[in-house]
């Protein structure tokens, strides 16, 4: 069966997105420069449909993490536009324009329903019927492809609280936050963790773990 | 001036200790395994006065982080024996028999006066004025070394809050603890780390960040 991936950058205290996320801020306070480790890679610009950028080992894992992913699953303060239902007057379409950097399926979860939206080659399927649902409608259009839960926090959190997660990665970066959304905020001890392969980059250290749930463990 | 290193064991979800700690669980729950990595090191059976064990990078790291150092600190749970006053029928001279494993003043941090206590080359000496006293005792008494600050994590957050680490190191053990004492637990935003070094061990990943705080970055 394809394997359910987590992958996420956090602070060295453990946070996604520091404190008082907005539309403004997306990242909330202090958390603007989490992914700056990202922008500069080869593979973040080819996703992104421009060319150049960084290689080295930094870009290498990141090559791995976008290899043999068929789906991708997300929050919807990932996707953004605020909470609440979906019809307004200017509907919120995600942050990136009309050529999402995804490139395949992406399952959101929210509690408010929505029809399928396509932006270039991505269509977001807005998913209601909670994280199992997700998952197993995203293992269906990935067709033997492992499926990516790329955030938020309460999304990962979610699905290794429930023991989905076969395969965690994280892009550690040199920040404090202090506060904010917390990686395994409410995830319990039943969680195994194999350390797989560890990467060191410039300003950033990159941890692969295979998971394994109390129950399977 | 000598600098002030930290350094700790945490789990992937950033707990040095799990809940629920007592005399007889000093780890806490699940917490029993943090250590294992370090066992098995020469360094490790070196400072407890044993020989043979492992070499290899995460020894190498490990002797890096002895070098240099002329006293220590450490919060009171670390030093263990419960709360309240020390005068008891049988008192509490830590955990690690007649030669601890520390071969130089440790300053204790609690709130109830004892006279100092020397086992073989190790005395510790309980400081009730807070952390900015034990430091300057304990530097006066590294004459010129660094002084390291060994958890537990109470203890490292207070140096930390208040922007007086100056090298953290950091052991992330795949350990899910999902509770108990959180490392940066109290720890504001206005501490800038700078990535140094990254060791991969066998079941553990050394990151060495230097530190600078709000008011001095």
């Amino acid at each position: 069966m394809s394997n359910l991936r987590a992958y996420i950058t956090t602070s060295a205290d453990g946070y996604v997105a520091g404190p008082n996320q907005s539309i403004e801020n997306p990242l909330g306070e202090g958390g603007d420069g989490i992914h700056d480790w990202a922008f500069k890679l080869r593979a973040f610009r080819r996703i992104h449909g421009d060319s150049g950028g960084d290689e080295g080992p930094s870009n290498d894992f990141t090559e791995e993490q976008l290899d043999g992913i068929g789906a991708q699953i997300m929050g919807r303060n990932m996707f953004g536009g605020g909470p609440g239902p979906w019809d307004r007057d200017e509907p919120w379409n995600g942050w990136w324009g009309e050529n999402p950097p995804f490139h395949m399926p992406v399952y959101v979860l929210t509690h408010h329903d929505r029809e399928p939206l396509t932006l270039s080659d991505t269509t977001f399927i807005f998913v209601t019927g909670g994280i199992r649902s997700a998952l197993d409608q995203a293992r269906e259009a990935a067709a033997g492809k492992d499926v990516v839960v790329g955030g938020g926090a309460e999304a990962i959190n979610q699905y290794l609280a429930a023991g989905l997660v076969d395969e965690l990665g994280l892009n550690v970066v040199p920040l404090v936050l202090g506060s904010g959304a917390r990686l395994f905020e409410g995830v319990g001890p039943d969680i195994e963790l194999e350390q797989q392969k560890v990467v060191v980059g410039d300003g950033v250290t990159h941890l692969r773990y295979a998971v394994r749930s109390g129950s399977s463990a």
